[in-house]
């Protein structure tokens, strides 16, 4: 028994959140003693909804979103644009772009970004997948929507080896200054890449 | 299903995790992918801690705190002195009370404090366990360690009403300017509290 707590039960159950990103042991207890006050169906339930969330969750086989369906919405929605893919590390970064109402063509779920540092290759990716998908005809263009980081270009650079020889076009997101914020708060960086990528004005 | 993801079975372990305090929907998609990056055998341990958390988690007897024992380590403990009780509100505040290594007798834990906007009724809490426990004998003083708000105020005015008639001393912890604070930030009630409160210089 850990002398921390008074209770094995309680020292596990505070293990088990505190394992969990950005919340460190003291949250972990204030979240347990928060289950606590609540009735034991609530706690239950939540409980169940866990111990087999990896069993039920299922990823759309086309773009390797997460999906209750065999092909996902997105992918079976024939007023959407076939012929442009958008790369995209999760299902968070489809919904950010989904929400921009911006885009209306069809995503491809790499479930990751290369990062040597967390020992994450290539191999862990959906990158085979989404060179099969371009090798299988009516892709026209792939657009690289990874962040704007180390591990993010290393991984468009990556990408971009296996789609040239295919001939397919290929683009990334525009980098720049934020919209709404105030240039001279913007980073010297962001700033500098605005002005080589400059476009013309419309 | 829910049109703001992909997925029934996304949509309800993020619904669970945004429903603990401090945790919005946004915190919880990325609690829900952190997990999902998992082994499968760490994600159904996860879960299983607390579908059985609420029958798992046993209380002292005496004092009322979370114990795996029937009556925990502290009331157990011959060397602690029986004649002093200290009212706290949680496990957190036993916890707090213990890594300060000024108080050696035994703790009251009364599962919450006094708050009509909760719900929260003198009922709702261990205060007629308290009262019977002052009523058996051997007890001396009663600690109020309830925080310095406007419930633990109420909840400290409603104690001591039911222990008053029985000739305990009542005693409550000291209020006035945090150690270690520049006077010039403490806030006026606690720098007031303290020219009032103040105790002979030793």
């Amino acid at each position: 028994m850990n002398k921390e707590y008074p209770s094995a039960v309680l020292e596990r159950a505070v293990g088990e959140f505190s394992k969990l990103p950005g919340i460190g042991r003291k949250t972990a207890l204030r979240l347990v003693l928060h289950m606590l006050s609540k009735s034991d169906e609530e706690v239950s339930t939540f409980g169940r909804v866990f111990s087999t969330l990896k069993q039920d969750i299922h990823y759309c086989k086309v773009c390797h979103n997460i999906s209750d369906t065999d092909v996902c919405e997105i992918c079976a929605n024939p007023k959407r644009d076939g012929s442009t893919l958008c790369v995209v590390e999760n299902v968070q970064d489809v919904l950010a772009i989904e929400s921009t109402m911006q885009y209306n063509g069809l995503y491809h779920v790499l479930g990751g970004i290369i990062s040597p540092m967390d020992g994450i290759g290539p191999q862990d990716l959906q990158i085979a997948s989404l060179v099969e998908r371009v090798q299988g005809g009516g892709v026209k263009e792939v657009i690289l929507a990874l962040s704007p980081t180390m591990e993010g270009d290393t991984t468009n650079f990556f990408i971009s080896r296996k789609l040239q020889p295919l001939g397919v076009k290929l683009s990334v997101i525009a980098r720049g200054v934020a919209v709404g914020n105030n240039l001279e708060y913007a980073d010297e960086v962001s700033l500098g890449r605005s002005i080589v990528d400059r476009i013309p004005f419309q």
